[in-house]
């Protein structure tokens, strides 16, 4: 069932108005009807099951909650993903396919060998489409939180605010060429439910070795993702998916 | 190091010959000179170590094999990936980054509900796209294997080939929505080291009901990957993941 994020201010007791892109996503793209049923869902109390009392075209949609709906689709770690700015729509990528697979948040660094530099007007543009992406990709992976987008955090700041996570990790070219390495498994095998993770991934050229060196002395953990090298925008996907089978999916 | 696949008959008993397109990326991306290393691989032997012996520019690059190498990076269980046509690049996105995970062939397929259709010239054009996709993948990612795509095929073939599989699975979102569905880890926990597995992925709007009863009456086992629902090209790039951390990652 199709369904919307609705800001806060935007609920009374027991009904809800959808204002913005939304009406037009409703009304056009859908081509809903007063009566039809849709899932709302609310930032704190989560998704409820409506129905259109009122179309008002091209300005808002009126709905009625018919009953909260318990569900269960959130992946149970909260993953933070730092990614290194990357050419092309490689953070678009990353972000929308990252939030399918249930990340928690993002956020963008610039790397030493990054090619691409965000300056503060590409910066604020970026994030903001990066946010769209963020939420249509959560309605339509059926979640009910939208994964926070940051703004670009420089690696003091990062390292700063690694402290607060119970698990810190670098995806780590080096790790995946050789024999010595430590599995993936090792690691995710253990971290448990209601945890935080932090994990890094380098630009096209990867870390440098005092990036490395620094996050190293910092307490993070290199992991490789299988035997092969990923591209930049691929390797989140392989550690989302690893952990969703680890914690989702194995017994 | 940089690597480049090369035709059988480019090789001698102990030289290569690189020429086409490879050329231009090894003198004029990768800059490349007489005496620097780089691998070649052969299609039969596998990866040698190679060294420039002499560049006729423009026109091809001459080797000498310093040493054959043994390598261990390609997924021991051999995947298919059939993917329903879909509009955009998205066959292009699966094709590339189901390369780096480690397919061993993709088949585009038609199905009921895919939005895009391929007539022949079409068809000719888009899988010799997908042939190259694959092959620069295989080179970025450091396979020994370059993955093979193959024509559209249609139902009745798909079935028809599909005797010669172990192992036979359709990702059917139905599962992901079913509480008591069958869990991913249960069935890839019984796949072997050797074996060849099938799997296929339906359009933007999934198989039709009569299109998924078809395929279970031949054995095909609809699978879930994790509780999200995942855009029809990063539903394969979460089963190569996960398939990869079961079989190489998990102890």
């Amino acid at each position: 069932m199709q369904r919307y994020f609705v800001d806060r201010t935007n609920w009374t007791e027991d009904g809800v108005v959808i204002k913005g892109d939304d009406v037009h996503h409703m009304t056009r793209v859908m081509r809903m009807q007063e009566g039809d049923a849709f899932i709302c869902i609310h930032p704190v109390h989560g998704p409820a099951l409506c129905e259109i009392d009122k179309i008002a075209p091209g300005e808002k949609v009126t709905g009625a909650v018919r009953e909260w709906v318990t569900e269960d689709k959130e992946l149970p770690v909260k993953v933070t993903i730092v990614q290194s700015l990357g050419k092309g729509d490689k953070l678009e990528q990353v972000v929308q396919k990252g939030t399918e697979l249930g990340a928690c948040s993002f956020i963008p660094f610039e790397a030493k060998r990054s090619v691409v530099k965000w300056d503060a007007k590409k910066a604020k543009k970026k994030i903001s489409r990066l946010q769209k992406i963020a939420k249509e990709a959560s309605e339509q992976s059926e979640r009910s939180t939208i994964p926070d987008v940051s703004d670009v955090m420089s690696m003091t700041e990062l390292i700063r605010q690694s402290y607060q996570y119970d698990v810190k990790m670098i995806a780590y070219e080096r790790e995946a060429r050789s024999e010595n390495h430590r599995s993936l498994a090792e690691q995710l095998q253990q971290v448990k439910r209601g945890q935080s993770v932090i994990i890094l991934f380098g630009p096209e050229g990867g870390f440098t070795p005092e990036e490395a060196d620094q996050l190293f002395l910092s307490d993070f953990l290199p992991v490789r993702l299988g035997p092969r090298i990923l591209r930049m925008e691929t390797a989140p996907l392989y550690f989302l998916s690893s952990l969703s089978y680890q914690i989702e999916e194995l017994p």
